[in-house]
């Protein structure tokens, strides 16, 4: 049996204390905008409830024209004003380059991707440089707050990066 | 007072009870591409411990160049094999075009998106159509189990999509 099979029993069990349906806009306005390292379940972290925020995630939590597009998306179409970065410590994108990445793909497969693989070598700067993609895009405007965090994997805290610096 | 800050308030609850650090590899093996939609708390509707998968989520739960790298991050770097899919029904993606959207953000800012909006008509198409750009892909090539499911929002339940038809 596969591990999905294993989700989809999971799912079963879910099922039986599942009360929905609940309404298709966020009902705090917020969009979360998270690595997709599996130590963080975004919903504990945050004490999100069914309902409450859009959560995107990637590898990372960083911010390229895809999440541009979920924040329009979000903004225009589901009225979200208030927007939570969120990198971790111990993060996978700390390990490797760009370079070193994309040269190990094109010898395994023939092919360079023609996409930036992002990783980075400072968390806080990082969290700073997916601030300033956001503040600089012309999509993304009905924004009335935007904060970026580091959240610490070993104690379960979210700092704070000060976008200024 | 934001819903930030309340959510800050949350994390510090959550920071007492926290016990790790967990692995950065997922311990499961196990990819989740899903919607960023408020509703799908994923961890829980597939019985996910934290440290088991990665969870890549943006508007739709579609497949782009971003989710292709986050993919190939999380199976190249990470160990993955499976990966999940998840779509869900009264999506916001099926109420609205992509033509309309970007003549919306034209009209308002002055410069049209250079990328898709991703909207789309029918979900169990556009399930199929991310299995398959996975599948094409040269990048996301460690993949033993692929699978698709639509999440309904009225009931919690998974139903899986047939990749054929």
């Amino acid at each position: 049996m596969s591990v999905t099979d294993e989700y989809l029993r999971n799912n079963a069990e879910y099922v039986k204390t599942f009360s929905g349906p609940l309404p298709l806009p966020p009902s705090r306005h917020v969009a979360v905008l998270a690595c997709m390292d599996a130590r963080l379940d975004v919903y504990r972290i945050l004490g999100l409830r069914e309902g409450d925020a859009h959560v995107i995630r990637n590898a990372g939590g960083v911010v390229t024209d895809d999440e541009i597009r979920s924040l329009a998306i979000s903004q225009r179409l589901l009225g979200t004003t208030e927007i939570i970065l969120i990198h971790h410590t111990d993060c996978g994108m700390l390990t490797f380059t760009d370079d070193d990445f994309k040269r190990s793909i094109q010898e395994d497969t023939g092919i360079k991707p023609a996409w930036a693989a992002e990783a980075f070598v400072d968390l806080d700067e990082d969290v700073r440089q997916s601030l300033r993609r956001i503040e600089a895009s012309p999509f993304v405007t009905a924004t009335t707050s935007l904060r970026g965090f580091v959240f610490d994997v070993a104690t379960g805290a979210l700092r704070e990066v000060q976008a200024s610096s």
